[in-house]
């Protein structure tokens, strides 16, 4: 009970791990104590046993593990960010593992399987029960980002003649009960879901009343085809704490629960940031190489497209040479345009995400955000042009960076939402390098613009 | 039932609503048929029913509001985005808002209220049941983003020395219970929680074990002064259904369930993402003028910091003078600069708000960044120092825009690293202007780097 207290307690200050509890148990890893290390970890939330992992260095987490040993807990490795996951599974041996994820639900062994090389997915495979092998080989056939892999086969399911009281029994009888369900799915005869009873609507119901008249028949199932980030969408906008998934022949193939559905959701609201931002699926403890090596990649892609603006540039060399104030002002263009871009791109990634960009509402976007475009581009031509008159002394100079300015701002905002679309059209990621696109394109046409411009009316 | 199978296909298209069902729709808006706008409404989700409002046109919308009247379903209003939402609060008539309400449960009328008007709130509260108006009006003595805002009153609750057949026998006999719930509170005398029971783990009991004999006492409270982002993040990260608040007297005040944090999940991460792209909080919905108000703001502030870069380049007008590749090499410099500092800003400010950066590991990741910085920057020094010595056949130029990216690649990745952490010491959120920050410092120091080497080793 004190040891709940605590943890409770660490619970709150955020981290949800207190710094003497990390020491002792770093302490005992390295005293080799392995009774006191398990008395440590006892209390801790998988999650804040995760969260520890992460945060030791690999020597640390490696001894740990090992120290660990039979008594490592399952579901600390769902828990772990993949790249040390990786490397967990990689050292553990095949025993432990296997001693691990017998009380793991379904869908979290296929979570961890999947990730595995051939011999080794095939051991753990191999150290399952019969029906739980079967169980998770049939989820690694569907596609990695599908409802078939996402669901778990455990579900509480009943026919409709059945009474509550029957219901109730049955599963005080059972002994293999998920460890937390939500719903009792009502089956027909071939095993297709026809009505979904909340266990709040059980518990309220008298004993013996049939199951067919307190079932909602209004609910959503999911093909174990569809797209995680589907679910998760449907999850998000339904209020939905289960739902059904179903086969090709439209029998209950397992069931989705809210938990699995958040981690899609954050995964994917965070997949669309990085993809933005030039970041790939690196984890916050990967080394310095890996991390590097990610991230060049990206940067490589944007030194091409600084290359091609410094093209455009040098294309104007003979009017820089006559005009120097235009070398310090074209970055102004050039900036107001990618920003301009980016707030329009951000913006469309996320409606598209969150579906709430669709044929019927797209034409007025786009002709709304082209607007946008235009009367910010206006507002801020008048400014920049007013002040760059004023300070070189020279009207046409401001009203060259005037015009340049109105035209990038239009350019900025339709390539901001019509580049992310475009790409959803084509099958692919709306965030996808989409801001490199776009800041080429602003940087490129705001150079041109602003000396081409220049070199017709001033020189 | 043919009306629900439809529903059910229409979910699967994505939007949730078919094309032909939103003209039926309008058409009966237009004719004002009553009774067929409620008809077609009926089977709608009400998440759907709120996107359909959203994607008309603000005429369309007004009148389907008007000719739904008192039949309007409440639930519909919680589903709309904010703008929308405001809009049709303030066109809806009392009566109409007063019918609405009366079957939500008190956190989804505490969020509407807290939208309204001094008036109209009153208004609306004088229209509840006492005790519902009592419990509204404590949830809006809370703080706005705290979890006593977030939490719905209703709350399932037993003493532990009833059997389970007693509270079995309760809900059954209960009239007002909470539409979903998952978790039966167990609570002392004094009203403090001191377990949980699961409904899962209810059902599977036999009627005559004493609640104390399967309640978990490992749960978690949340206190209502915490903030919502908090909760959100805690319901995320251990996996939470439900959740039970306590007041200042650790009495139970209220339960927090996971269709709540999932929202205000979302809400961050798309608040991180605007406040990165200096988006505010605009709606789809919202008008031209609002948005373009909305981003005018932001683009002043990028304006003001695009003018201090352009200051620098205006120190150097001689070097560009004497140099005009210069002009063209500089935007290189700057802009991978800036792309550098993006990306170690947004894994920074994903880590920060995920609680994955703590006060263990912060020094290791300052430290990493820093060299990333540094080896991405050696690697792009080389290549843009060997592409410019030979395309302008000077290697002292190579080597000055060498020198330059190395330096501007590692205050990149430190800015990009120490700026969120800096904003989230004085309680400001990490996200909020640090892009424009980091390009600003990326842009200044590239550019005065780039020119003042020049003009030191080349002149």
């Amino acid at each position: 009970m004190a040891e709940e207290t605590l943890d409770v307690q660490e619970a709150f200050a955020g981290s949800g791990l207190a710094h003497e509890r990390v020491e002792a148990i770093l302490e005992a890893v390295e005293t080799g104590d392995q009774e006191r290390l398990v008395g440590l970890l006892e209390p801790l939330h998988e999650a804040d046993i995760a969260d520890l992992l992460e945060q030791v260095s690999r020597a640390d987490r490696r001894a740990l593990i090992l120290l660990w040993g039979v008594d490592l807990d399952g579901s600390v490795l769902t828990e772990l960010e993949e790249g040390v996951r990786d490397e967990v599974l990689e050292e553990l041996p095949d025993e432990v593992l296997a001693a691990a994820v017998q009380d793991l639900e379904s869908d979290d062994v296929v979570y961890l399987a999947e990730d595995l090389d051939e011999p080794q997915q095939e051991r753990l495979l191999d150290s399952l029960e019969d029906a739980d092998r079967i169980a998770v080989e049939r989820s690694l056939n569907f596609g990695e980002y599908s409802a078939g892999r996402m669901m778990q086969r455990e579900a509480v399911m009943a026919p409709e003649h059945w009474t509550v009281g029957d219901a109730i029994d049955f599963m005080r009888a059972a002994e293999d009960l998920p460890e937390s369900f939500y719903d009792l799915n009502i089956v027909d005869a071939q095993m297709h879901p026809i009505g979904i009873v909340s266990l709040g609507r059980l518990m309220a119901s008298a004993r013996t009343i049939e199951l067919r008249n307190i079932m909602s028949e209004d609910f959503r199932t999911f093909d174990v085809a569809t797209s995680q980030e589907d679910v998760a969408n449907a999850f998000n906008k339904y209020h939905l704490i289960s739902a059904p998934v179903i086969d090709e022949d439209g029998r209950l193939a397992g069931v989705i629960t809210i938990d699995d559905a958040m981690d899609v959701l954050e995964d994917e609201a965070e997949e669309d940031m990085r993809l933005l931002a030039g970041v790939g699926d690196e984890e916050l403890s990967d080394g310095v190489a890996e991390i590097a090596k990610g991230r060049f990649i990206w940067l490589t892609v944007n030194l091409a497209t600084a290359i091609l603006a410094s093209a455009v540039i040098a294309m104007f060399t003979g009017t820089i040479e006559a005009i120097v104030a235009l070398a310090v002002l074209m970055p102004i263009v050039a900036s107001m345009g990618g920003n301009a871009g980016t707030q329009t791109l951000t913006v469309t990634v996320r409606a598209l995400a969150t579906d709430n960009l669709t044929a019927a509402n797209m034409g007025r976007i786009v002709w709304r955000e082209g607007l946008v475009g235009g009367l910010n581009g206006i507002g801020f031509a008048l400014l920049i042009g007013a002040l760059t008159g004023l300070f070189y002394q020279d009207a046409t100079l401001g009203i060259v960076i005037g015009i340049a300015m109105v035209g990038n701002m239009i350019v900025a905002a339709l390539a901001g939402v019509l580049i992310p679309i475009a790409l959803e059209k084509i099958g692919a990621d709306p965030a996808l390098a989409s801001g490199t696109f776009v800041t080429t394109i602003t940087d490129v046409f705001g150079f041109f613009a602003f000396l081409g411009l220049a070199g017709i009316m001033l020189l």
